[in-house]
């Protein structure tokens, strides 16, 4: 069986390097082709995998990084002095060829630095885009990009339709992807310059394009691959977070002086576990970044093992798919 | 008493004349000092008020406007050509200081066209913007401009600051409003250059301002004013709808074919009513546009009469309040 190397920075993100190791542990339990290289603080990593099963840890080997990269920090800056950091030697175990892919839960910003400075851009893309599949009411719709860069000219909005669609294809499995454009409405005379001018690039491109969605036809899941900037992608990423968040937190401030409904949630057990099912966001928890030379993928900063787990299992299927190839030939 | 006329777009909208007019009496019911204008088809407007009490019919005068402006037509070209449109009758009851404000569920560039093309802008207002107060989980934030223009220089973002910094004190009782810009993080490096000049001279405001918010800080009420252009504010504002939507339509589906969890919501209703009027966005339904020489305010395309109701309500506070007076003093 062919071996697969995954580089993954195990000082970042919330939970790190507790849950993150824990995610290594369950990714190379549930891939057998796995092999993980740790980076980051030796002595922090170990007792994290202590207890794993040795068929795994034969799987796992430790590569002490003595810095880390903060959520704070410059993301440019730190990613080109931290040359020790647990991300940054991630990211050169990519570059170097020995793993065929990175992941953290850090520093956004560093993460797609690192994609660019380190691992370095495809020639053909002039600047790379985080995507993210979210689950819609009918489908998983790639969102991108979300935060790689912070406005784009059309030439990027043009790349970005084609780096999603064939993600979308290739790893979400999609035959062929329709793939839109955000806009103010779905009109043609709707829209600011840079939508209306990347729309007329997309017109002519190979691509399924259906031109603007609006931004109720994201949860109603009426494209496969929706592109926007990385100002707009970030807004609304967390905007709806917020929103599932928030009204979470006052269903649970209601229900927590009332008895009554308590008791309703009881009959309701089963539905609320179909509904996670379907629309556990950690199924597809990775979040890659689309353009560079190298399968790189970032984790949300929140992420617990079973996240990790997802993102993992996401660069992998990157890796197996040969995303990166497939990225550069349909660019070319 | 001093009386107080509104004129109504009775054609506009989804559920128009109908709705339109049942929310027209339920007003003039609530508010006894209220006067109602009803612009539109005289014959299918009569119709609707038939039933309503005397002392409601003494306060609505129907003004017969035989064109329609629809919801597809190129909104500056329909307020332009359709003179007698019940849109374009309504707006110049206000010029001509026969109504003091006027209300339109109706096309919402037709409304801002008409707001500056009919009423007209407010001298030191370069560009009018159109507010919602959301429901967040610990305050009302109102969110501008959430479409009357699409992209925007730092001086606007600049004049919605000041004009929902008004509107969130004077009528949503705000003693002294945050007022944010929102961004694509909290950190002053963050931003495009737009946000980032609109920052510069918001902090030399004298505005309680309190720099970037995020996507996530909307829901979460950590501000009680949030700035943005109108392509952004008009894609957050529909993409909260359809996500809230969505999910709504998801639950009820997977409630459809199970028999427990209808038994379970049975135990939940008081604690759904509680929500429900907590976060009921009909509450202050109305949208104004604000930086125009008049009241001017548009409801939501779908709204029915409790929605009207929540506008008009909207729109009376505002003359009483003088808002278009206090706008016009704030810029100065």
């Amino acid at each position: 069986m062919k071996k697969l190397t995954i580089a993954l920075d195990a000082m970042g993100g919330d939970h790190a390097p507790h849950e993150i190791c824990k995610g290594a542990v369950l990714a190379c339990k549930e891939f057998s082709d796995l092999e993980m290289i740790l980076t980051g603080d030796e002595e922090k990593i170990k007792p994290c995998i202590h207890g794993a099963p040795s068929e795994v840890l034969n799987r796992l080997t430790v590569v002490h990084a003595a810095e880390v990269i903060t959520m704070y920090e410059q993301p440019a800056t730190a990613i080109r002095k931290k040359r020790d950091s647990s991300m940054r030697v991630a990211m050169e175990m990519v570059r170097a060829g020995e793993a065929q892919g990175c992941l953290s839960a850090g520093n956004t910003g560093a993460i797609v630095a690192g994609g660019v400075l380190v691992v370095g851009r495809l020639p053909t893309i002039d600047r790379p885009a985080l995507g993210v599949p979210l689950p819609t009411i009918n489908r998983w719709t790639f969102l991108l990009d979300v935060g790689a860069s912070v406005r784009s000219r059309p030439v990027n909005l043009y790349q970005y339709a084609q780096m999603g669609n064939v993600y979308s294809k290739k790893i979400l499995g999609v035959a062929e992807p329709e793939v839109a454009l955000l806009s103010n409405g779905t009109e043609e005379i709707k829209g600011d310059d840079l939508v209306v001018e990347a729309r007329e690039m997309l017109c002519k491109s190979t691509l399924n394009f259906k031109g603007y969605v609006e931004g109720d036809d994201i949860p109603w899941g009426r494209a496969d691959v929706v592109v926007c900037d990385g100002f707009m992608g970030n807004v609304i990423l967390k905007f709806g977070e917020g929103l599932m968040q928030g009204a979470r937190s006052i269903i649970d401030e209601e229900m927590g002086h009332r008895f009554m409904p308590k008791v309703g949630l009881l009959f309701m057990i089963p539905m609320v576990k179909a509904l996670w099912a379907r629309f556990n966001y950690e199924k597809y928890g990775g979040t890659p970044l689309l353009g560079v030379q190298g399968t790189v993928v970032k984790a949300h900063g929140r992420s617990k093992a079973p996240a990790i787990l997802g993102a993992l299992s996401a660069a992998r299927n990157f890796i197996v798919k040969d995303g990166v190839e497939q990225i550069r030939e349909e660019l070319e």
